[in-house]
């Protein structure tokens, strides 16, 4: 895309050996996909990482006619990291739709089989497009314990916060989860919500999802000693931390990225989560740049691309 | 102090109840004490919290005659960190020489036993007065697991990165300790040190002990993805981080203060760790004032007070 934010025809992708192509049948757009259009990863290429699709060419006829979604880090399988069972950190790794590999805003993408995640077949294709930023959320559990006896708390009623709060409501702790936004929070049902938080209110493990400066020093403020502070956030440039309260008060601080589709796409196929709720706005490939402009808007949750009915 | 750095005749403390009056024999002057008289923590009062001596005063009198060191700690015992068994973060603590309670450069000073630490027998004065700081220093191994297959890097070369460097060492980790000067490097026998460190070097577990936003910087640099990055000095002011390094590659902080006295004195005892080559100079008490701008010279490792011959 070149520095520009356009929608232009592309050769459907081919398949090599080990890989399959995925006709896209619905994507999202995430906050990195925002970010990655004002320059951050310098990337170049087709953006969309958020999708679910059926697979239509593959070197392993089995694929063709599963509907799936796709893990988007892309790892070389040889590096000793990969070697340590470690794909999502692999050094050389492409990232669908971010780094050096075409995303999902497109009739149709390769990625290798390995990647390919097979949809249940009670989770609709609405619900499925939410697996990546899901499995992100999910990902706080695979690093950090949070049982009925943890306090939690989720800063942030975006797209990731929302889906924060619904992966570690499904651990049974108890959860705050603060934003600004009344009809945000209100999409979390019986999940304890506020605008406001008494300052002095400490918890064991605070879930950062503001991607503000600001939002940072507040979780850090809200953890207590020995707690954790989980980011999910990335931030634009270095924001300043007060670590002589990490240190002094000994908190951890994690962080955490990509996560466990399967898990993701599990809870919604056990009815345990549903996304849905967050789709504000639907638009056709042919209308995504004005799909990536709605999804900028202050206050809008996840806009879809719909690429076939 | 009130501002001024000052020795000043004190009447002699007198233990209440449930309390021991510690004779100093003697006391050690650390970086905190230098960043107290630059005002840090508001601290007003007798400085020194690393320090040996012998009770000469308790309510209960099987504690008369013993050589002790002291935890720096004093836990209210009531509020719920208390009752949840972490006195070290309890939010009323006073902390010797540092928050609200006279310190060790001093002829003597008042601690409850619970707080007094018993010195074995083979531990000289010069050695245990290093409890304190070498406590710290295993503070990492109590949050992080570290074993022969971990590779650690130690930056800087302080008292603080060289008691850690020990610490660590007892693990039979790989480790590399990074400082700026060959002289301090010099008393690692054993462990590898350098002055310069490969840009792409990663390590397992990276502990920042230069207490510089560069070392800060530094350390996250060279902390494989998924590593864990201790962070042991204090800051002045708020440095800025890279939280999108420690997102993206799902890295750990950890903040590390105090540790267990009685681990550090044992490790001492047993002959594994000898601190005594760090002693640079030793004062008397009336030259107090000396000592600590001695302590701020470059180059200065630790300066001791004689408190009582």
């Amino acid at each position: 895309m070149g520095g520009e934010l356009k929608v232009e025809p592309q050769p459907l992708p081919q398949p090599g050996q080990g890989e399959a192509r995925i006709r896209v049948a619905l994507a999202g757009v995430c906050n990195t996909d925002l970010e990655i259009v004002r320059g951050y990863m310098g990337f170049e290429g087709t953006l969309g990482h958020e999708l679910v699709g059926v697979v239509d060419a593959c070197s392993d006829p089995a694929w063709v006619g599963r509907r799936v979604c796709a893990d988007i880090n892309v790892a070389c399988d040889v590096c000793a990291v990969c070697r340590a069972g470690d794909p999502h950190h692999c050094p050389n790794r492409t990232v669908v739709g971010i780094v050096g590999r075409d995303g999902a805003f497109a009739d149709a993408l390769v990625v290798p089989i390995r990647n390919l995640v097979p949809v249940p077949e009670n989770v609709s294709d609405d619900a499925a497009v939410f697996a990546e930023p899901l499995a992100a959320a999910f990902e706080i559990l695979e690093q950090v314990a949070v049982g009925p006896d943890t306090s939690v708390l989720v800063l942030g009623d975006g797209k990731l916060g929302l889906l924060c709060a619904m992966a570690l409501r499904t651990t049974g702790c108890a959860l705050t989860t603060v934003g600004r936004h009344e009809s945000k929070l209100a999409l979390l049902e019986g999940i304890e919500t506020t605008t406001e938080l008494a300052a002095d209110t400490r918890f064991d493990v605070v879930v950062e999802a503001t991607g503000s400066s600001e939002g940072l020093a507040a979780a850090l403020d809200h953890v207590r000693a020995r707690g954790t502070l989980v980011l999910k956030s990335t931030f634009a440039g270095r924001p300043q931390v007060d670590t002589n309260r990490i240190v002094v008060d000994e908190i951890r601080l994690v962080g955490s990225r990509c996560g466990p589709m399967p898990r993701a796409l599990q809870a919604m196929a056990d009815g345990v989560i549903d996304p849905r709720p967050l789709i504000h706005h639907r638009r056709n490939l042919d209308e995504g740049v004005e799909a990536i402009a709605l999804a900028q808007q202050r206050g809008v949750l996840k806009v879809l691309l719909s690429i076939r009915p």
